[in-house]
């Protein structure tokens, strides 16, 4: 239900960014305010850009977030999904390179009787987006109607679409001014934007993939480990059960990177094979989606069952379903050719032999933007084909002049510079490195750190 | 000479926003460039903004607000003064309750052959406006184009206009800004602004009058301090001779406080009469002057010769001849009733008998904003007959039921209000209090502080 009528009479923008820039803590009423009179447009873009830059710089306590947050949420429709008797459960990935989770997940965990009604967003400079991913299989509709959508969710038990206009509208016009103003990077807003769509759901329970790592936005495992215990906080202030796994992206996540290539290997993941990191992650999370969701009592049982749903074939009869509901071919499940391939590949040798040491994450992500397949701005389109397999990972053996990587392009001038970005990315040494831990921490409720 | 053809052509603000949020030193560069580019209208008011928010809140070194401040001075047109063979000094103060010496200071240090080139203000809340002042004289026109604010300046030595659209227009564009977005609180913000305009006149030396306690905008000693230096090492920086006095703004200066009433004040101290603390603060300003001009070799011996200015009546007289060019009514000098006059009049009394303790200066200023001698909004017109007369300052005896204060009025509502805000904001005690300083500092270059 939009809500707009109850904003406080009285007022006045230049207060609120006064209290804020002072220091001071805001009230439930002044951000409500603000909130309100910036998405009916009666506050213009450039006293919020001033309080924005202030929030940024100033931060907020954990009670400013929740209250921004909910005016957010509140801005717009929120999805009453009670008429539909399962739990309905989601996951948000704060974004990284190769990370295709969503895809297996929302299939996977709907197969175990779960609703995951998923809204989610476009790729943008070195991450890739949902979105675009599905967009690579040919017909898939991301821009369903809000009762559309609903139909999907109902008929399947999951449905995968990007933010309609009814959702947290508020959202959409702060992102586009915090995109032109500096002020993206602040735990506080970033906050508030993900879990005011993801509460727009009318979901039970949502699990947070927060990614750490040279790939990651958060790079520093103390950064997104204080985002996540922010969304968590956020979450259950709004009576509802968050758990963020801190989640490794120091080097991609599977071997593929690119939207039809990514749509490969979660058909890969869906048949039981597929690398062993995502295919070890989409289990866990679906684990940890199955116990908040109520249908495993532990997060191992619920690991236990997801794997069982894949070797079944369950899973990936429920991810061929909704690519038929949502417009796709789902022939491309048998039949890759029928996705959008490069003309043509190009491999990137190893100088010489040793141990991949590591990878500078966010340049490969980097890379596949260069081909093509990413956004460097909003507005720009990608290219499904091109992209990035990976053929070894961290900690792989490799011989001198062996293939680390295979380029799909579309055009060479663009794919000479992504090798030469790959090339400098993939540091090849004498040692075995140190093996990271593909999830570094759990984070369930504040203070809860396990 | 207006030069907005020299930013870089690859300049995005996005990239000095984030510099300055993320506690960076901005380069010349970046400075100029965002400066042109939001002048000619090549950056929105919300990225400026944010950018603002900014500086408030990370501040700025030296090097950065010299650039500022160059930026905006060269954002419009620079007075090209050199045909005129005399030293160019000008006089800023930063506002305050009954602050007339502007109008006593331009004609006197005139007088002495020295040019002043006064561009000014209007008031705005509490303090009162020299332009505001001026035109009580009935005829008085501050709004003279360039060419002829040059005529009479050349004529008789001294011209008293408003800022025009071609004397830096970025100053005029951001302070509307900063006005909106909270972001007027900031010293290297307000350097910036006074400077830009004040080393537009095209003068060789600024005296600063920097006001502290309670009726002025720095109410701490420090924080007007802190502000001066910056403004002096700024002037430096840009070749010119800046010389800063911290003096008091505790109690109103003088006894008249309104625009007409002020004026008659004014007439007092250059027949050699009016209250002490005015007319001390007066000479002492002249004297610092002469001595910037270099018509004298000390402050003392410029203070000397304005003293004798005064009583020879030149200072007078370079008055008159400034009020005739300007197109006002020279008469008002001799007889003071052809000032508009308040239809009514009402006392404020002393409670009790004893000593003045302490005013609530900025009360007392906005007491007269109350009876419509100032300004609560920018868009707002002022009333030049009311105004306040103080009978007592802070230190004189009072016995009870003594008038404090004689309050002019055209509207008996407003008068009500006044009086109890006057009432309030003397306080009458039993002992004489401490007294303050005059002249708290002298602040003359960086770090040498008398």
């Amino acid at each position: 239900m939009t809500d707009l009528g109850s904003a406080p009479a009285k007022f006045r923008a230049i207060d609120v960014i006064r209290h804020k820039r002072d220091g001071l803590e805001l009230n439930h009423d002044e951000i409500e305010g603000l909130v309100h009179a910036y998405t009916v447009g009666d506050v213009p873009d450039y006293q919020v850009s001033a309080w924005l830059m202030a929030v940024v710089l100033r931060g907020m306590t954990r009670g400013e977030t929740a209250a921004l947050t909910e005016a957010m949420l509140h801005s717009g429709e929120v999805l009453d999904l009670s008429s539909m008797p399962q739990k309905k459960v989601d996951k948000h990935s704060t974004g990284g390179v190769g990370d295709k989770t969503s895809l297996v997940l929302a299939p996977l965990v709907a197969a175990a009787g779960i609703a995951v009604p998923m809204i989610s967003g476009r790729g943008l400079g070195h991450t890739g987006g949902t979105l675009d991913k599905l967009e690579a299989i040919p017909g898939f509709n991301v821009n369903l109607p809000v009762a559309e959508f609903r139909r999907v969710l109902e008929t399947c038990g999951c449905a995968m679409v990007g933010q309609t206009p009814e959702i947290a509208p508020a959202d959409r016009k702060l992102y586009a001014l915090r995109d032109v103003t500096g002020t993206v990077e602040s735990p506080y807003l970033i906050c508030a934007s993900i879990m005011s769509k993801k509460l727009a759901e009318g979901i039970d329970a949502l699990l947070l993939d927060v990614k750490t790592g040279s790939g990651a936005f958060m790079k520093k495992e103390k950064d997104a480990a204080f985002l996540a215990e922010l969304m968590v906080e956020t979450g259950e202030r709004m009576g509802k059960q968050v758990v963020a796994l801190i989640t490794d992206m120091d080097q991609p996540l599977g071997k593929m990177i690119g939207n039809a290539l990514e749509v490969m290997e979660v058909v890969e993941i869906l048949r039981g094979h597929g690398p062993e990191d995502l295919r070890e992650l989409c289990l866990h999370l679906a684990g940890w989606m199955l116990q908040l969701g109520g249908v495993s009592n532990t997060v191992a049982e619920g690991t236990q069952l997801s794997t069982q749903l894949i070797s079944s074939g369950k899973a990936l009869e429920k991810f061929k379903q909704m690519i038929e509901l949502q417009g796709g071919d789902s022939g491309v499940i048998d039949d890759a050719s029928r996705l959008s391939q490069a003309k043509s590949r190009a491999d990137v040798f190893s100088p010489t032999a040793g141990f991949v040491a590591s990878m500078q994450c966010e340049q490969i992500g980097t890379a596949c933007v260069i081909l093509g397949g990413g956004r460097e701005r909003k507005e720009d389109s990608v290219d499904p084909a091109v992209g990035i397999v990976l053929h070894k990972k961290v900690g792989d053996p490799v011989s001198a002049q062996e293939p680390l990587a295979t380029i799909h392009y579309n055009s060479p001038p663009r794919a000479q510079e992504a090798a030469r970005l790959i090339s400098r990315s993939i540091q090849v040494g004498d040692a075995v490195p140190a093996k990271r831990p593909l999830i570094h921490r759990v984070i369930q409720k504040s203070g809860d750190q396990r």
